[in-house]
């Protein structure tokens, strides 16, 4: 098995987990099929509804002589009639269920998963509920790794789940994550949650999920055990989860209640069906209540599962259009606990911030004011903090302004600049310099026009905070004219040293434009796209996110100017020459990645000398490169010796 | 034409509208069928989609010579093959789309709709866009108030639409709805919001639908016209708007994009298809992109109606379960100018409150700031400060408690009550005197744990108001221990009188206990189900949301007590002798409602000479009752000469 990253959002992956008997797209839904009986058969799921792999359970296979032969003989995909990879559970769901020990042991249980030629088997973890002490939680947890070394003989070519347990100890789910990702395994469930779902502790969820992601491999799969009402999908998903697994799609459907995306609804309180899908769009309420019990039920799981792909898909486009968190906060207005849910994430923010991109496809909308709280406005926040330098003394804020900033405040900024003052421009985002207004996330945002009180309140203390970290006092309009005038800076050379400085950290602008510096601008639309200095051309600035591209002449400078390990990606002996050559770097060859550098970030890769090699785009983050075997840690743009572009004699360049 | 209210929720309402053509179960969604090609057959829509009712337009039939003569022989029902009601527009969309005067007039238009058998024909009234002067949209209303006369001599059998025009100007859209609602009409469009819609001016669409709603009569059905994106479905519903008619389905597929319930997807940009519905679920992005383009627009547009037919599903669903704000405010994330939209229904609370009931079958999630807003929770509000009423000189407040409140602090409740301490629970809504723990939203209601800025601050200061409007002292546990004690009440007798004071106002629970009284108590619950007084059967409890139902014996010492018109609903001299014998009292009979009655209110019936003939529970608001000409404005539980219930005995009572 091998796990591939084609795209991110947030902590949310889109991945390609190649299996022996198959590939799956993930975040994925792995249904339960009941080794015995099947209220949709596994078959019609793969060819009807998309379904790449099922999940079934091996205990029941082994207990009943009929299945456990058939399942030798024919594989348990055979028996299951499922053409593509199956994983099995274990027993340890059933001892949590029926709370007793089952006569079957953890090596049994895993030879036998091994036997029937399972894709993927799990081993016996104990089921850790939410009402142990953290000194039984302790124990469970020993016990589940002592099984999971003990399985490591017993499971031949089978991929090997390996569960993280701990309770809502976060520091025993850390733990427990952290010796999991020191052993051989395919992937990791975290177990022991259905408990917190039942109960709709959504925001203990959170936690538990985020405590385990800390100790976890980022490289493997981590699989929501339990998992199959899609209204836990968006967040788990975005806190990492790539596989869910469930039988609620056949446990609602027994029960006459009907799975949607934002909650449940009960089949016999319904006179119309609220959902669109193929079964709720040919029949009525009325007419499902009278099909016979077990075509209702067969109609009812239908339902459940087409809506659970469905909103699968609807995850897996989100990742891809970069509005996950969007999708996220509006399913997470269903219920006050998910609201809590939502709420929760904050205390996140660190892990989630080092797996957010630079930059999105999609605008960031404000949704409510746990927006505040995404990592992206965070980050925004602290680098015009810490990143952003400005020679004013004084800033000015207009109170609202259509984007981008720059055309319809253009002037009103140069002019406060010529007088020495800063022109900010107030969203709940955060108070932004206006020649930032090309950049990630100030270009791309949506804001309501009506605050609500943290919006409000939240840009008063971010104000004072900027007004201290740049030394500026705050000035009315009048004030900035009475202020000694004299020649300001030209917006769009002030924007590109901004974009660079928050981009790269300070001291980049001065670093990469030595004087004179010229820029290529847009036909079309005016904006600058290429920067030379000295008459190299030194980056070029995206039209999608504001933010540069660097050219190897602008990457030297970097290297030249900024000690290690800033923006340095160091790759290993065997992989330098390709990567000199202009040739991406493998995950598995990375040595080491700044610790301050994110997805989508423009990077310097170097030997372990830090000789400089190449420039490129990194796509993994630090602790991704560590850990992900497959795929490509950097995209080089550049390397010391691939042909140079044709762009450096700076023909037809605008001087600055 | 007849226009009945089946049920309702916030501002909207679930409605039959009985044609001569067929039936019409509202909020509706009429899709416009193109007189001479249709997309997806009109026919097929009845059939496959539900779609009980189309539009077409009648100036491209009559335009056309072929259509023309085919309308006139087959009628228009029979030209689009649609086997229920047809409405149809008259050209004034045209007019403003291309800018011109077309060749048809008023008179010759309306005379055509009702020669070619329209169920409901449309006026040709002026379009007036959002950029016209205050003066010119006034000139704009006053030619189609003219043309709205004009058109009474010639619709024949035809109902009439009488469209509000009036710009974004609220008073010009007051105006003419009032002028608009003397007339004979089947219904009134609201007209001139497509470039509302097409700017994302939502938070304007609300201003403009309330400011014609105020002047509209509540008992014809109101039209949202040409719109068609799910988007705006659900916060127009709750704004009392029954139908929506678009081209949307098919005029988006053309263009290749997908209508979803928040938002717009353009299938070119798609891996995956985010949606469950049959066409979503039957096909994969690459294989529709690969379609021929007839058949691809064909099957884009079967997944606009089928995405919008569900989504109108979903919202007579939710208004049928009291949560249509729930789903208005999850909906309202979807984009920045929606939540606008959501933020600024506040200013329209008042007209809100008078139609949202006294309660709900469904619980009241907070989902944000916005909740607070709600007309239950301003409501809540308000009545605990003006009609509750305690003994107590000091309030303690306690920050959590599971609910109902009562069951965890009884003890409490009952220790502070004997110092003379009200005990008041801490939640987003209000702060709560323990004792109304049953009442609706009170019981039926959940907030997070974790409070946004909006929520502390709004309970810091209605804390402070209910302190100021009960001259209570706050005091903490500690003080409350030091207090002198007395016997305090006990929390039954407490938890009766506060509800009928909230319920009915300050005196009704003086007016309603006279000592002694006595509760009979559920077996199974523990809680009080009937009150005695002075061995009459007085009222009983409702378990599904807390309030009194009254028994005549109730409604007597209320009409006794409580001068007129409060609680009275006063019924034409012909009615009145129905509603003595226990009959329901219709709409066209009633002649005054008490202004401060809500839908669902317990009322009195009397006469005009203020003798009471009967008690029951409102349907209608006063506005509503005046306004429908048909259906039900009292379920009458008992009237003075019907029988009395088993009850009044008291036999195995709990003296109080």
């Amino acid at each position: 098995v091998r796990f591939e990253l084609l795209g991110r959002d947030g902590g949310a992956r889109l991945g390609k987990w190649v299996t022996p008997h198959g590939e799956v797209r993930t975040p994925a839904l792995l249904p339960v099929i009941h080794p015995g009986q099947q209220v949709i058969p596994a078959r019609e799921m793969h060819d009807k509804f998309g379904v790449q792999m099922v999940i079934t359970n091996s205990y029941i296979t082994w207990r009943n002589p009929a299945l456990r032969e058939r399942a030798l003989k024919q594989t348990i995909r055979g028996l299951i009639d499922f053409p593509g990879p199956v994983m099995t559970d274990s027993s340890t769901f059933q001892m949590y269920f029926y709370g007793k020990e089952l006569e079957v042991d953890n090596a049994t249980i895993v030879s036998f998963q091994r036997d029937i030629g399972s894709t993927v088997g799990t081993i016996l973890d104990i089921f850790a509920t939410p009402d142990m002490t953290e000194s039984e939680v302790g124990q469970a947890v020993d016990t589940t790794l002592h099984r999971a070394r003990e399985a490591q003989p017993h499971k031949g070519e089978m991929g090997l789940a390996l569960p993280v347990q701990g309770g809502t100890f976060p520091a025993l789910r850390e733990r427990c994550a952290r010796a999991m990702a020191g052993m051989d395994a395919a992937m990791h469930p975290i177990g022991g949650v259905v408990p917190l779902m039942e109960q709709q502790r959504y925001a203990d969820l959170v936690h538990v999920i985020a405590a385990s992601q800390r100790g976890l491999p980022a490289g493997r799969p981590v699989h929501l055990f339990g998992a199959g009402h899609p209204l836990v999908f968006p967040i788990a998903a975005l806190l990492g989860c790539d596989l869910f697994d469930s039988a609620s799609y056949s446990k609602f459907a027994q029960d006459g209640r009907m799975i949607l995306p934002d909650g449940t609804a009960i089949l016999d309180e319904l006179e119309e069906l609220p959902c669109a899908c193929p079964v709720c769009s040919a029949t009525t309420a009325r007419e499902l209540r009278a099909l016979p019990t077990s075509e209702r039920e067969a109609q009812l799981a239908r339902h459940n599962l087409h809506v659970s792909v469905a909103e699968l898909r609807r995850v897996r486009e989100a990742i891809r259009a970069g509005r996950l968190w969007e999708l996220v906060e509006q399913r997470c207005r269903a219920h006050p606990a998910l609201l809590d849910a939502l709420r929760s994430l904050d205390a996140h923010a660190g892990w989630l911030e080092r797996r957010e991109p630079l930059s999105k496809p999609s605008a960031l909308f404000y949704t409510g004011s746990e927006t505040l709280a995404r990592p992206d406005v965070q980050r925004l926040r602290a680098r015009l903090l810490e990143r952003y330098r400005s020679p004013c003394e004084a800033a000015m804020v207009v109170e609202h302004a259509p984007r981008p900033f720059g055309r319809t405040l253009g002037g009103k900024w140069a002019h406060a600049r010529a007088h020495g003052v800063q022109l900010l421009v107030k969203t709940p985002f955060a108070a932004i310099p206006v020649e930032l207004d090309e950049v990630y996330p100030v270009a791309q945002s949506h804001e309501p026009r009506l605050w609500d009180r943290d919006a409000g309140k939240g840009f008063t203390r971010f104000l004072d905070a900027m007004l201290a970290a740049h030394g500026w006092k705050l000035v009315t309009e009048e004030e900035v004219a009475a202020l000694p005038a004299k020649e300001g800076p030209r917006l769009d050379d002030a924007r590109v040293r901004a974009t660079l400085d928050v981009q790269f950290g300070r001291g980049a602008a001065e670093a990469l434009l030595r004087a004179p510096v010229r820029f290529r601008k847009s036909a079309t639309t005016g904006r600058v796209r290429n920067v030379f200095s000295e008459g190299e051309h030194i980056l070029s600035l995206r039209a999608s996110d504001g933010y540069a591209s660097l050219k190897l002449a602008g990457a030297r400078r970097l290297h030249a100017e900024l000690p290690p390990p800033r923006l340095r990606v160091v790759v290993d002996a065997d992989s330098a020459p390709f990567q000199r050559e202009g040739r991406n770097a493998f995950a598995k060859f990375v040595r080491a990645v700044d610790d301050e550098l994110r997805p989508g970030d423009e990077c310097l890769l170097v030997d372990d000398a830090d000789r400089i090699l190449a420039c490129g785009r990194l796509a993994l983050n630090g602790d991704e490169a560590a850990s992900f075997r497959h795929g490509v840690a950097v995209d080089v743009r550049e390397g010391v010796v691939s042909r140079g572009s044709a762009d450096e004699d700076g023909e037809g360049l605008q001087p600055v």
